[in-house]
């Protein structure tokens, strides 16, 4: 797993696939056949212009009410109900949400760390998750393609929290140019017995993998897995929502 | 990431330390100061010896009953429930439980696969999760520093499900030598906002990580993670588990 570090700050509008193809670059690497990338998602939410002003948003009565309870700024409260399509649970700090798209976690994906405070307007700055984070990943898959000539799977991943288990674990909430799901059933155990109902989440394990490298103060907006045998395809992050008729929680 | 391959099928009373450090050396590895190793569940199962033949076991009538409702062997429902303390939720295939341990999961981690049938005694059996997997830990991780000379921090890991998401993902049952929770609270983000409320769990992204080599059926128990820069400390992967009383969703 490989770091790419020294990315400059992301504007609106940056072509995220040349900055790390350039940052790859500088560190004496070049993308290979195989690799898959890993892209946190608050440098796509800044690519894609998904940065707001807390100062512009006007919060309705409810999100002034819910903030109060959960000790929230009121205009983060009133994006996190902009994004959800619905509450499932309030904690003491956050609204755990199912975003519009079909995620579920902590207020929506809207985050105020390392978003420059002021940069351009005035005051505190918070992101949204990217509107369609899989066709981000496609945007950015294709264009290191047309690059680099290489097909490399992105993975744009972002923080969630797990309801049995402390402490928040990187995801794939969007992805293009792999299969994110492995499906081992049929396949044999090392005991020749056939496996069933075994399938992997791997592209939430690549993930959690770069998150090691990503820690949330370094400077590190995503790195290259090198030398895993990811599978072929273009399936989106999407598949590994569970659909809400089979979710036993909430 | 380095996949240890070729140890034995791993049998009751089995050093596994000594056998993950020979694996190593055949592949012309040493362990390193920084390393750290993460072993599958099943293979620590195995050396601990919780390995049950199935037609020992005597299913209650109400592991029948429940058997039945899930298409499952009511043996192996018999000993899922022994292993659990509570169970949330039954799906079609499995019981979601909180085992002894306080771990909330599909089937108390009560599993088939990979076992060898009629090992030594006729007919099927599974592995049940080591009594006390952070204790298992602490046990390689000792034997390993005798035989090594170095401190290498241990993970157990297991497949999970998890409620909102399809697909299984590696985390850490158990754990010793270093810290679990990488608490980034009071640290500065790159725009040097303090952070709050940021606490990874890096060796469930560790355990994942490592997941991504360890397959399902390729025979790799045991995979050394090189060049982390874990926190040094004994944090058992029980802290973790998020209290009974802090859970929104059972």
């Amino acid at each position: 797993m490989i770091a790419l570090r020294g990315l400059p700050e992301i504007r609106r509008g940056a072509d995220l696939a040349a900055l790390v193809a350039r940052a790859a670059r500088r560190q004496e690497t070049n993308f290979q056949p195989g690799d898959v990338l890993v892209v946190a998602q608050k440098a796509v939410s800044k690519a894609e212009g998904r940065v707001v002003r807390l100062a512009s948003v006007k919060p309705s009565p409810l999100a002034r009410e819910w903030a109060q309870q959960i000790r929230q700024d009121h205009r983060l409260v009133e994006l996190v109900l902009r994004e959800s399509r619905r509450v499932l649970r309030m904690t003491e700090r956050a609204l755990i949400v199912e975003t519009r798209h079909g995620l579920v976690c902590a207020n929506a994906g809207v985050d105020r760390s390392n978003v420059p405070a002021g940069a351009g307007r005035a005051g505190a700055h918070v992101t949204c998750l990217p509107l369609d984070p899989d066709a981000s990943a496609r945007v950015i898959a294709n264009a290191l393609r047309r690059r680099t000539g290489i097909v490399v799977p992105v993975i744009i991943s972002d923080t969630f929290g797990r309801p049995w288990r402390l402490g928040l674990v990187n995801v794939a909430v969007g992805a293009w140019g792999m299969r994110v799901l492995e499906d081992l059933r049929g396949t044999r155990d090392s005991q020749q017995r056939v496996l069933r109902g075994t399938i992997l989440a791997v592209a939430d394990e690549l993930a959690a993998a770069a998150g090691l490298l990503m820690g949330k103060s370094a400077a590190i907006p995503a790195v290259i897995v090198r030398g895993y045998r990811f599978r072929p395809g273009n399936e989106p992050a999407r598949r590994m929502v569970r659909p809400a008729a089979e979710d036993l929680f909430r």
